[in-house]
């Protein structure tokens, strides 16, 4: 076995800052990446998503309906954001994501919460109109469905909110999501927004 | 010709405050009216319309995307309001008839702006359940169309925003935008609206 490796408090610390994960899951997460940060971000990230999973199934039908309007009045955004109890809906941490989904959502306009939020008919025609384009037509058709799966991924990134990188971070949305159900506790769930544009077209 | 009326200046102020008109189309309103201070309101209302229509059909592109949650986050609107220009979208007034229209929403919880946006297989839908009622067709068949549109316009006045008795006030929501539509002097929109209540069915 290898040696131990020493791991500084600060390093806990920053670890305990990034992920909001306890400080006895923060200090074994390090030792077991040999002190890697990175590493340990990783492995916390794994196990809070094993322990949300797990949540990811109970009843969520507390939370809060929020809302974010950008200085101007000129694109505003509500949202449900859904939890499993009133005493989580009212604390800071849960809140504070609510706030962040909202602005999220005014800042990259998703249209949809996640992949099964888009309707059948727009979906085969979005598949459709990719497999019909001719930088794939150009390809072996062998291939071709391939192109477009990837193609469709990428869409998914853009159009739905779960699937979009959160900020700038090489995280997604649901990634955020998950680690906050597993720092809260709670299953949460985003169940729907609206953004408004002044003026767009509807 | 009747003799004048004396109007004091503490009516004419009353009626500014109530209609928001200018003080002289005030004085000239309680003349008319006799110094009849609801007579004044209906004649300057009558007048506020007839300004309003010149206006309605003006290019409306400008305005405020705002919102209202209920204290306790378990009820948001999200509500455009347009008017012709950002001047105007930046004053104290119309961002309050903007909030004030918000509240409306969360508290009446219409479904549609106006008739105009009832989606016609539901007024169908909706016309044919009233008619089949047993209270409408024990009735003469000649008169069921009657009623069937009396209680249509009873609906109306539940469903749709601009139809709805402006809080415990004897005018409408359409009263009170076409009020503001003269004061303000600009053609003013209500575009669209969502409500949300925590949990609700969708």
């Amino acid at each position: 076995m290898a040696e131990q490796v020493q791991i500084k408090a600060e390093t806990v610390k920053e670890l305990r800052e990034r992920t909001g994960a306890g400080f006895m899951d923060c200090k074994r997460a390090l030792e077991e990446a040999n002190g890697d940060l990175d590493g340990a971000v990783t492995l916390l990230r794994e196990r809070g998503q094993a322990a949300a999973m797990k949540r990811a199934g109970r009843d969520a039908r507390e939370g809060q309906v929020a809302s974010y309007i950008h200085p101007g009045g000129r694109v505003g955004v509500l949202i449900e954001v859904n939890c499993e109890t009133d005493f989580v809906a009212r604390t800071e941490e849960f809140q504070k994501l609510v706030r962040d989904l909202a602005m999220q959502v005014a800042g990259l306009a998703p249209v949809y919460v996640d992949v099964d939020q888009i309707p059948g008919p727009e979906l085969v025609a979005k598949k459709a109109a990719l497999l019909a384009a001719d930088a794939v037509q150009s390809k072996p058709e062998a291939i071709r469905e391939k192109i477009v799966e990837g193609q469709l991924n990428k869409w998914y990134k853009e159009v739905c909110l779960l699937e979009q990188p959160f900020r700038d971070e090489d995280r997604s949305v649901r990634d955020l999501v998950t680690e906050k159900i597993s720092t809260i506790g709670e299953n949460i769930r985003v169940r729907r927004f609206v953004r408004f544009g002044l003026g767009e077209e509807m």
